[in-house]
């Protein structure tokens, strides 16, 4: 019998598909020196026992208590890591003016690499104690401080994936925070790679650089271009914003008369490797573009509700087999916690479907068959996010990575089925409950 | 210089308006010994070093940290103590399933007082460390358990409103879960009346006696009138439920050619002491019916994204004069947390404001100048609901209840000035961050 590094005894549930989950009330999850899952071994399998002996022989079992419940660890599908300094504020601007007044100088100030230490440290440190095990990051346009954010991810444990934001356009960005020149933007971006690649060597908790424009207003054609190549020579992920609200999706019709997914696919940016933020003014030509291509959506209900000027139609995304995630969007959204994000993506979509207006006829005042489950918004959290990054992550199953979080249910009357014990879990969860969080098997809560 | 029973020292944030706050940076909150706020003293007034040297004398001086504010405690208009199990389950059905297959059953084993005990004392104690320090509950038939209720209020130190449910139609309640007739229904609704009265005399901390009236399809006609009767009788408060949904509004249109609110009217239960939950299906003559008499809507905004069928149009209803305030609902809502009822009070209005519905053309899709302010929201959680309830709390000044949350900032980058505070306060704190709350001067957490 071989030995595991690491067992953990007890309860979980994980996705089983987009509408479905799998419960196990006890199993053994063995992982190995890796980071790995090697096996999972459920009650029924004949060598459960023997397992869970010589686990405790070698002193690597972890036996739970009855009300903790072992789930795949969540994956924040968008994230600006500069704005966490803002998380909460000012959410009742536009987008563009929200940006000028409040995002773009908080994001100047990386250039002070103590601040961005500050930052991201504590950053890091409060997305693990949520129980996000890995993290899509718009990083500044400063490499040094995006190398911050990237060394701050290995010595707490999260599996970073980071981009050195590029924004050369001079009308559509601030003299004090802009990329000089497209040649600058692609530069910096290329030396960000290398500069990742280099730290890589010194740890087994690899991070990933992301090219990354901030989105086609804030971009000239040139570097979009140049970013296009980069991924090309790289194939390396891709992420920036895509028909985000009705401004920015009015902008590309304006400036280059073509559909915002057009202009980025137009640029080589549309990859299967690319993440696209938001999505909510995206149309069926989009998704069908996206789904050729194996693009994905990042869905970030709470910032939505603030800066999308509309729901996106989860259900109509993913029947268009598009790739699908959940993301906070700090600090358009003002919660890290990406449970908040599962109940606003169950209730935006059930307020999609009923609609909003009293004043309307009720068969007039929704778009019907649009209404998610919490199993649906626990998929996108979890699998829907490891599709998007091509990562072996988001369910418990041998072959995948130990990147799991432990989570106590808070109010434990009526916990007598699996589906109660799972909504309980998903609606009532808060900090206080995710009681321990692995990545590769290493515990970092 | 009279001494005070307690002296709070630092900052606080209070509501002014519908719309506007008062922060202090630094403030004297003296209260006195029958539980009232006495006097505030400001930084500036000419007797602050004097009054905080003598409160230090007396060892009844507490300096907050400079990372606490003072708010003013909750006010959950409208909560369902006997569901608090079922918190967070079954919320994808309609509201008269849910009743049926989750609510109802539950409901009945009320019965049994151990039950009733264990989940009455969880629930108070739990709203308490949620910042809640007046609640106005919905029991059970059943008086037992609603004294209960009144005992686990007065033992946690909690102020309660509570109703002993009255729903006697057999023909929209179950056979094991209804009055036997409208007269008991009457009967016991007094009895509770004259119970509470008597627990009263054992204490300083008054729980209040509600008439309720379920909602008008599970009472008869006679209970209706019956009810009514009592509160012109007692001057007591009322609450029920009001078009809450397209469902329920329709019933009234039915069964009585009626507006449901018409109906309750007919009977005498829209006096100005009554609250009637929801009310999301209410139109502009339903609103001038209610600020003619003083009725307060509960709006209970994560309720109803699942069971109302529309977004309460919170700014038109304040622009109708009608006394509003916060409710959690549990279980049609998930939360215990006004807090987390204040963020989707916001969000729901601003999705109302830019509508859901990508389809639509922009200035289709939603209802313009509906989106409310999170200081709005904070509004109803407070002064709202202490005037829907007719009482002097919900604000920091002289005259007012010593009902009292302190609460430490989370995330404390950028709270450089008052508003930004303030907004991180209501969009980041959760029970951890609540770290002191008094009721009546009385610290009960
Ligand atoms: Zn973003
Ligand atoms: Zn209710």
């Amino acid at each position: 019998m071989s030995s595991f590094s690491k067992v953990i005894e007890g309860a979980s549930f994980s996705p089983r598909t987009q509408t479905a989950i799998t419960y196990q009330p006890q199993q053994l999850i063995c992982l190995d020196t890796s980071g790995y899952i090697a096996r999972v071994i459920n009650q029924t399998d004949a060598d459960y026992a023997a397992v869970r002996q010589a686990a405790q022989a070698n002193a690597t079992l972890t036996t739970l208590r009855p009300d903790q419940y072992v789930l795949p660890g969540f994956i924040d599908l968008h994230i600006h890591a500069p704005q966490w300094p803002n998380a909460g504020l000012a959410l009742d601007r536009p987008l563009n003016e929200w940006l000028d007044t409040y995002t773009f100088p908080l994001e100047a100030k990386y250039q002070d690499l103590d601040f961005a230490k500050l930052v991201y440290n504590d950053l890091v440190q409060e997305l693990l104690a949520n129980g996000t095990t890995t993290a899509l990051y718009f990083g500044t346009i400063h490499n040094a401080a995006n190398l911050e954010l990237a060394k701050a991810c290995i010595k707490h444990g999260q599996r970073g994936f980071i981009g050195k934001v590029a924004m050369d356009n001079p009308e559509q960005t601030p003299d004090y925070y802009q990329d000089a020149s497209a040649q600058v933007a692609v530069d910096q971006t290329e030396q960000f790679i290398q500069q990742v690649g280099e730290l890589n060597q010194t740890t087994d908790l690899k991070q990933t650089p992301v090219i990354t424009p901030r989105f086609v207003p804030s971009c000239t054609p040139a570097s979009l271009q140049g970013l296009g190549d980069l991924a090309r020579k790289y194939d390396l992920p891709v992420q920036s914003h895509c028909s985000e609200s009705d401004w920015e999706n009015g902008y590309a019709l304006e400036h280059y008369q073509m559909r915002d997914a057009d202009v980025l696919d137009h640029y080589g940016l549309l990859t299967n490797k690319a993440v696209m933020a938001h999505g909510t003014q995206l149309n069926d030509h989009d998704y069908e573009l996206f789904a050729k291509q194996g693009v994905a959506i990042a869905h970030c209900p709470i910032s939505n509700v603030y800066f999308g000027n509309a729901v996106l139609p989860v259900k109509r995304v993913l029947a268009h087999h598009v790739k699908t995630g959940l993301g906070t969007d700090i600090s358009g959204g003002y919660s890290p916690s990406l449970y908040q994000n599962i109940r606003q993506a169950v209730m935006s979509s059930r307020l999609l479907q009923d609609g909003v207006d009293n004043q309307l006829p009720t068969n007039q005042r929704g778009v019907s068959d649009s209404a998610i489950s919490v199993k649906t918004a626990f998929y996108l959290a979890t699998l829907g996010g490891a599709k998007s990054l091509h990562l072996q992550t988001g369910k418990i199953a041998a072959g995948y990575l130990a990147d799991l979080q432990v989570v106590s249910l808070k109010n434990a009357f009526q916990a007598d089925d699996a589906d109660n014990i799972f909504e309980k879990l998903m609606y009532q969860t808060s900090q206080a409950e995710i009681e321990q969080v692995y990545v590769r098997g290493e515990r970092v809560k």
